[in-house]
């Protein structure tokens, strides 16, 4: 049996992935009255009188919304709500197996922007906190941005930030590993939402030579074709010394090259044009690079989003910590700072090899340090 | 420690009432692989061929959203989404233990009709089967309408549907223990969302003389106090005598007095203006009229909402099976048909008597009961 037809199997036999669990059995009238009718109108009272306690009274302490509208889903594309919704239950079950979240798919059918800003907006009142999820860029960028600042809960694109804090931690790794600093020059290929948020991290720890480029080359300030307004934002922040040109010219000299793009695109010619390269090559299932290929052109440390490789650049090993530690501190929102600190604690876990630059997935150490991490920087 | 107390503790230990559990454990790098990548893109691209296969490999097909906007919520009124969550929760809490449910609360922050429509069919993708409740009159009919119209699942506003069939299953025990049939002359205390269900839910089982009151007194065609477009709507549909004036003139030669409306406002002088009477004083916690003032004024068979007497009129009696009834015969909505079979299938549980018109909730042959006739109306 294929992997394939063994997932469908499955899916099938449990009827999807995840399902409710009531917290005490309603086993007599008493557990009745307590839980609904008379009894209710308590707690009911309480959050009317101070609507923190909502907090201390309602699942609202520990549910996450995994919101999704399907437009840019794995490697499938814009396959829509119904049929983004078993990543979605996957994403809920990995968040409660674990970090013990709460997790609920919403899959909607809407694409429209604003219709997805309000929509969430409408069912933040029962959630913790918000994870955007495989919302097609640019789209993804502005619906962040503007529920981060409407909602006073968190609000967390993985797709962007999961895969910036994990790529941060491998890199922090790596860059010790070959005995490399801040200054490396580093190629970002790839301008959606993973590729862009990978950016802004690397700026944000320090990291100030950064080309970023898509598949019409280097963005760079000044460019006019196939831009939109958040390449036109990261041309003037990255690529301080306008390099312009395909990828296989502008990675000539640069330290680390990033992919979060398409499958193949680097040949192990480029790699040999690099400076004792690291490779992250996190195009899925087929990366840019396979690692044998990128080894004969003398790539020094190679990771991959593959768990066949070493070096799983994943972001589940981000994503369920992040919200645990946003959760427990009640954050309002997930700042710089937390994304920071997870990825630093991320990278601490590890004594770093070639090989061994992130920590694995089923190391279950991994979200409680994420979780530390992250509300110790919250407080 | 009084109810409330308990109820408060209960809450707060627990946090909250419900949660998510995962169908299996992701306890290795396979089970990941099937439940997420590279796996789940199997049943995704089987959903994106044939939309339809959503009920095959994922939650949706056992998956009810339970909606309010928080506007009218039990007898505490318009308290929000927030406050409103402890009794979603309890909802859904039920729907999970007496029907296998994976009911889930949506608390919506808006209260515009027309938002709160547009939010529930973005999220609807994830849900077999919608459950409005504690929506406030007029607003929730236009709601429910509307998602009926624009929806292919079920939607069923609770407060009005669930409580008509259970009326409708009590009163056909009733009159049988009195000895009467559809002729009946019945008045319906309270126009809201409840009092307009239940008499269309008469006229629809076959009795014909009903007259429904708001605090304004009978509702009749012509009336131009304190009216709007569905109390004019049923103004047509019922009062065929045109009987005008306050509950106590028109209860005059009743059979029947149904209370979906405030405490204490039928007296038992009112009440010995009857015939034989039955009395369904169903406001919560204070009924219309309490059981003991009642049988003072001479009435022969007397319903409350609450289970500390006998004859409970209870909306959980209906809503656990409907949706079982549906969610099985993956019906695309609720139609008048699969009410009726509800209520005769709830009244033909018992051998009625005075004391004994409906099935207790925790019969566990309820739901099944129900069920089975909603399924057999639905195909």
């Amino acid at each position: 049996m294929t992997i394939s037809e063994e997932a469908l199997r499955l899916h099938e036999a449990g009827k999807g992935k995840i399902c409710i669990a009531g917290k005490f059995r309603l086993k007599d009238r008493n557990m009745l009255a307590l839980a609904y009718t008379p009894g209710v109108a308590a707690p009911c009272m309480e959050i009317a009188r101070d609507k923190s306690n909502v907090y201390k009274y309602t699942m609202k302490q520990n549910a996450v919304a995994v919101v999704s509208d399907g437009s840019a889903v794995l490697g499938l594309g814009n396959i829509g709500a119904e049929a983004a919704l078993p990543v979605m239950e996957g994403k809920c079950l990995i968040f409660k197996e674990f970090a013990g979240i709460d997790a609920f798919p919403l899959c909607l059918k809407t694409q429209n922007q604003e219709e997805i800003v309000e929509t969430v907006k409408n069912i933040a009142p029962v959630f913790g906190g918000i994870n955007l999820e495989d919302i097609a860029a640019p789209k993804c960028f502005w619906v962040e941005d503007t529920l981060r600042k409407e909602l006073d809960i968190p609000v967390f694109h993985d797709d962007q930030h999961g895969t910036a804090v994990v790529v941060l931690a491998g890199l922090i790794n790596a860059l010790n590993v070959v005995g490399k600093g801040k200054s490396v020059k580093v190629v970002v290929s790839g301008a959606g939402a993973a590729g862009i948020a990978v950016a802004r991290m690397l700026l944000s720890y320090g990291i100030k030579n950064i080309v970023l480029a898509d598949s019409a080359g280097a963005i760079y300030d000044g460019r006019k074709e196939n831009m939109n307004p958040v390449k036109q934002e990261m041309a003037v922040l990255t690529n301080p010394d306008r390099r312009i040109g395909p990828l296989s010219k502008i990675v000539a000299g640069a330290d680390v090259f990033i992919g979060v793009s398409a499958p193949g695109i680097l040949k192990k010619e480029d790699v040999a044009k690099m400076d004792r390269p690291i490779v992250f090559a996190l195009a899925n299932p087929t990366p840019e690079i396979m690692p044998a290929e990128a080894e004969k052109g003398g790539a020094v440390i190679i990771a991959t989003g593959r768990s066949d490789f070493p070096n799983q650049i994943n972001n589940s090993l981000c994503f369920p910590g992040m919200f645990r530690g946003a959760l427990d501190a009640r954050a309002k929102s997930i700042t710089e700072e937390m994304k920071l600190a997870a990825a630093k604690a991320l990278s601490s876990m590890v004594k770093p090899g070639r090989d061994r630059i992130i920590p694995g997935m089923f190391d279950r150490n991994v979200v409680k340090s994420v979780a530390d991490a992250v509300k110790k920087s919250a407080h």
